[in-house]
This record gives structure tokens, C-alpha cells and sequence, in this order.
């Protein structure tokens, strides 16, 4: 199942795809893709539920994220790009939350932003609580996938002191979505394709079988150093090609156009803006 | 004005402190001190507010913390005892909201800890949302102050690859409170004394004028790096004697107590358990 929120900013309302790709109304059946209602998201034909008129914007589809945990350096061809030892546990970091913004909203950069950059990421969305799970049980704790786009400032990341957070964290820095797709539908979530194009020119590409650390055992880690709740979404890490990694390296501009794509979970399509 | 939050956790009603210390009820009032209350705090006499009966827990002053922000190595004496160079930026990283309890609770050290370590700070809440603002205009953000104890497992933060929110995001590394205290009668912020003892032994002592950055250029740092809203907080880094620091280093231990004070906002009480 492929579920969307859509609406204004801050006004989201819960709706399926159907197999047509028709955006179907859910806010009959769940007040919103949050909390406890993604521990138990409804398993139901879209067909019964209203169509919804005309192309909404489509917001991040996950309500109510308590926290946006990053891992850093998850894919060892990325490593090997930036020259960085693969890490021998996974490397965690937060980004803020006031940063997630819709998947084909733009993104802003920031005042004095001179190296706003692009990773395409694969999400998971804990759906239940989790806390010293183990690898084998790491699974049931999750609701789904989608894509997140770790949009990142190199200079307010590398050059102030530190740490990555302070780059990873402006508004509009984590575009979620389009969808929340369920497990059953991800096929082998070690064979997903991820690419993002800046322009129409390909940037990243990637396989998620160059991760280092696998879902179940981010998820397994991660209970063992703080709780997770359902509505916390955990990007996985970038394949390679971002843009601090190229020589020279290469950054994003007004009115560039980035779009992001994973097997399975449809694609993103931001334009970029300047903030203020 | 001294705000705080009691009953059991996740049911907290919001109170005051009246000029003998006693417990108001201000649910009356506001619903709780979150969100946009904290932008408007009611401006009230506390003796007009019904007594509390008993002696309820109190829980964070705050609610519905969107960010828990910490800023690392901002005593210039606490970076000195790590053999560290102060920084040219305020350090950023985050703990998990998750993390957070109230000021009298049991610190649960997680399964594995050998290295549970103690950081008392001050801590600042915001009550309006920031975005590029100035340090002259930074107090206008500002709800008030309280005390946070920024728990730490050291070998989670410093041995399993990084990055520091590994080792500060623990179920319970973050009791704030026991009051939220409004900055008009924080008298001088360049000169507030901070404690900490284990067992009643003295562990911390420092002063905030040894504070590399001082309060309004904090709040004014990291608005231009991610935008801040009412009911984050931000813990400002901790003063020298914390446990790692020590020759040998030193630890928490099942049944250790822990209390932390700073002027003008009170004192936290914690005991020390053992998480499953």
C-alpha cells in the first residue's frame, strides 16, 4: 500500500494511491499517518474511498515525526568517494525536524549558503515501539519506507565547529515522501535502485546492496542507544555522487530542479530557492 | 515567575510556584506551558491560583519539545580539563527528545553502560520562533531558563564510530526542570554558579561567565542554521568535573544520587538505576 498526505502545510490530510495512482481520501478511516496509526496503518482496498478532485500538494507522509535520525557514511562506494574509512558501527546523527518539508516542495537555502548540496536517501518509518530489539525482530517495529533527501549545507557542516547537525538542520533541509510504502510492497530491500538528477543530469547513483548496515540492523542499533516511537523516521544513508565529492565539487543554485528517485517509492521533484 | 509541570508522566498539568514555594494549580489558566503558551506567559500572582495538595512528581517545566539542542565544549575550563581546543563556533548536536524526564526521576543507565557520566547546564527555552535574528534581539525568543542534565554514556558517544547523539540519547539522559524561570528574574546570566554532586560529593562547580559563548550568541547562532520554535530547548554545555575527565575516570553507579543546582533555578534530585 502506498500511503500520501496532502494539503497545505500544516493542514495534511491522510489519503492512499490506488492501483491506478488515483489519490484516494483516508480521512474517513484515520485522523492522520501518525503515532500509534502507524503501528496499525489500515489494510484496505483504496477503491472504497473517495477520489480526491484535482492535484493537491502532496506534504511529508508522516505526521508528528518525533525524530529525524540520520546515518552517515552507509554505503561503502559513497565512503570510498569522500576517502573516509568505512565506519565499524553505524554513524548517527540528528537532523532537526523543523527542517522536513513535502517531496516536491522547493528547497530553501539558507542565508550565506554557498554549498548547499543533495544526498537521496532511503527512510524507514518506525511504526512501533523499539527498544532493544534485536536484528531478527527489527522489521515488525517498522511501518514502511520513503524517500528522504538529506539536503545538506557543507560549510555550516564542516566549517563551524561542528557537528554534522549544524549543517543537515535549515528549513526545508528534509523533504520527505511522495509515499509511505509498506514492507510488502518493497521487494528485496537490498536490490532498490536510488539516482537523483540535478537538471536532467545524473548526479547519484546507487544500489542499496552497497550499504554497510542493512535496515534490521540500523533499526537493532539504534534501540540499543535511545527509544524509538512510531512517527520517527531514520534517513539511511547516500549512495555515491553528491556534490562535495566531485572535483571540482559542484552545489546547488537558484532554480536548479532535483529529482529523486528509489525503486518503489516513486520520486521527488524540488526546485531551489533562496531564503530571505 | 517560577512555571513548573507535575503529575505522572505524560499527564502533566501546568503550575506555578507562589513567593513561599508552594504548588499552584494553573491549569485553570493554560492548557500547558507548550507551544505558543510559552510565547505568552500569563503574567499572574500565583496566590491567586488554588493550592496543590501533596506533594506530586514534578516532570520537565516543558512540553511537547519540538528540539533538544545541545551546545558542546562552551566552558573554557571544561574544554581546558579535556586537553580540548576551545572552538571558533558554538559545538551543535542533538539528543533525542525521547531522552527527556523530569528533575526528581531515576536516570536508567541502558543495558551495557559502563560509562554513564553526569553534565549539569543551563538550559534555555525558547518561546518565540527565531530565524535569523540578531544577539541583540535574541532574549526577545526567550521563555526562560531551567536546569537540564545532559547524561552521557561515554563509551556510546565516543567508541561506537559517532556521532555524539549516540551516547546522549538514552531513555532518561534528560531531565530538565525542576522550574521553568522567566529571564526577569534570572538576574545576571554572566553569573550564575552551577553545582553538581554525587553521594554528596562535590563533582561540578563553575561559574557561567567562563562560558565561551554567552547566551544571545547562541540563540542567534543557530537560528541562521536551523529555525527555532516555542518549546525548544537549548542545553548551553557544562562546566569542568565531569566523570571522564577525571584521573581515573569515575562513573555512575545502581543506587548513586545525583543533585544539580544552579542559581536561581533550583536543584534536581536524581537516583541512579539500571534499564532492564
Amino acid at each position: 500500500m502506498r500511503f500520501v498526505r496532502y494539503g497545505e502545510p500544516g493542514q495534511e490530510r491522510p489519503g492512499m494511491l490506488d492501483a491506478e495512482g488515483r489519490l484516494r481520501d483516508l480521512s474517513g478511516v484515520v485522523p492522520d499517518l501518525a503515532g500509534a496509526v502507524l503501528g496499525k496503518l489500515p489494510n484496505i482496498d483504496p477503491n472504497g474511498l473517495p477520489l480526491v478532485d484535482g492535484s493537491p500538494r502532496l506534504g511529508p507522509p508522516v505526521g508528528q515525526i518525533g525524530k529525524f535520525i540520520c546515518i552517515g557514511l552507509n554505503y561503502s562506494d559513497h565512503a570510498a568517494e569522500l576517502g573516509a574509512t568505512p565506519p565499524d558501527h553505524p554513524v548517527v546523527f540528528m537532523k532537526a525536524t523543523s527542517a522536513i518539508c513535502g517531496p516536491n516542495d522547493t528547497i530553501l537555502m539558507p542565508r550565506g549558503s554557498q554549498k548547499t548540496d543533495w544526498e537521496v536517501e532511503l527512510a524507514i518509518v518506525i511504526g512501533k515501539p523499539a527498544k532493544y530489539v534485536s536484528e531478527a525482530d527489527a522489521m515488525d517495529h517498522v511501518a514502511g519506507f520513503c524517500i528522504a533527501n538529506d539536503v545538506s549545507e557543507r560549510s555550516f557542516q564542516m566549517e563551524l565547529s561542528g557537528q554534522w547537525t549544524k549543517g543537515k538542520s535549515a528549513d526545508t533541509f528534509g523533504p520527505i515522501g511522495p509515499w509511505l510504502v509498506t514492507p510488502d510492497e518493497m521487494g528485496d530491500l537490498d536490490d532498490l535502485d536510488l539516482s537523483l538528477e540535478v537538471n536532467g543530469e545524473r548526479m547519484q547513483t546507487g544500489s542499496s546492496r552497497y550499504m554497510i548496515f542493512p535496515i534490521p540492523l540500523i533499526v537493532s542499533h539504534l534501540s540499543h542507544v535511545m527509544s524509538l516511537h512510531p512517527g520517527d523516521v531514520i534517513a539511511t544513508g547516500t549512495p555515491p555522487g553528491v556534490g562535495m565529492g566531485m572535483t571540482p565539487p559542484r552545489f546547488l543554485s537558484e532554480g536548479d530542479e532535483v529529482v529523486a528517485k528509489i525503486s518503489g517509492l516513486g520520486e521527488q521533484r524540488l526546485t531551489v530557492g533562496r531564503d530571505g
